[in-house]
């Protein structure tokens, strides 16, 4: 409703993803309550008019970069845990892409654990709340596709016996501290992103294997 | 310097470790913003007085919460980290115990996923600044004794060749992920926490085993 001809044109949605980014370094760099929409329209080059016309407020932007980072997570892990291949080389490809995505994408995903700080410590209004619900069924949702495959090799023994919900918690650490620990380097390479996705990856898989013996 | 006679005394402890327990219950409900010296003290249960004659202000009592998660991992890894037997063993009850010592600190260590968040965003004052990095010393200290254990382990055989230095940042994302979601059930005995830590002690080690074939 309402101007939907430009927001949803080619040319709308492309703004509206270059806002999210600018928005998603600011918060990520300053925090949420730190960050004024000035920072956030300086960081994305034009005036507070133009994001006032796709967000009605900084929350707004909060929650949409939030949200947007658990549609990244889920296009990164769902066509890999939907395959048709071993659970243990569907795993694989869910923990690299997923840590891969973290790297090449860390604001949105160091705001995304920002949002999770804030409701764990409550300190929110009830539309907050709404907004955050929202983000944590999204976030359930990724971690329903890693339950799934988890159970799925302990059924087909790729994976020792183990209860898939509690095992799930270690493993997304393990993938979403990420977040915390890495810093892009000078002179960083694509390459030097994938020995980490990679190693990352054996670490979360070889955590589920049978024990040897 | 200054009035140690009673804030030396066994006394003395005592009192300022249940002052950081109220302060730390109050900082993982609320927030470090958001909390004030007056909910400290309501916790507590005596007046602002008695707080302030062992703490300057709320920042020094949320720098005091860190500092005593950093303590607390310390005394609960050190002494397996430094024991005799083989790495992988060593290695099982770090992770056991640190993870015990999570769910039953849980203020403690949710405190300091906090402090860590407000030094990623940086929103912080010099003198601040000057205890995160204090904090963070400890932090990095805990972490040396795993980093620690892990080459001994790549060493010994017990573990797949690796980088010490990178795997140890899933590995303690895996137990540090526990503040964030574990929350205490009604009628939970110890054997459930025992239960958690060791499907996560045995996570932990088994994504360091060498792999099957």
């Amino acid at each position: 409703m309402g101007r939907p001809s430009l927001i949803d044109s080619t040319e709308g949605i492309e703004k509206r993803l270059a806002i999210l980014d600018a928005a998603a370094s600011v918060f990520m760099n300053l925090g949420f309550s730190a960050a004024s929409l000035d920072d956030i329209s300086e960081a994305y080059g034009a005036t507070k008019g133009i994001i006032y016309y796709y967000y009605r407020n900084k929350s707004a932007l909060f929650f949409a970069v939030q949200r947007r980072a658990m549609e990244l997570t889920r296009e990164a892990i769902e066509p890999h845990a939907l395959a048709g291949e071993r659970p243990a080389i569907r795993l694989r490809r869910m923990a690299h892409d997923h840590t891969l995505l973290m790297m090449e994408h860390l604001a949105y995903l160091r705001v995304a654990a920002q949002g999770l700080e804030l409701h764990l410590t409550g300190r929110t209004t009830a539309s907050e709340r709404a907004e955050l619900e929202e983000i944590l069924k999204l976030r359930a949702a990724n971690e329903a596709l890693y339950v799934r495959v988890i159970e799925a090799g302990v059924q087909s023994g790729d994976f020792r016996p183990m209860d898939p919900k509690l095992l799930v918690k270690p493993l997304l650490g393990a993938l979403n501290w990420t977040s915390r620990w890495y810093h892009p380097r000078k002179n960083e390479t694509a390459k030097d992103r994938e020995r980490v996705a990679d190693e990352l990856a054996g670490f979360a898989v070889s955590a589920l294997l049978p024990h040897p013996q």
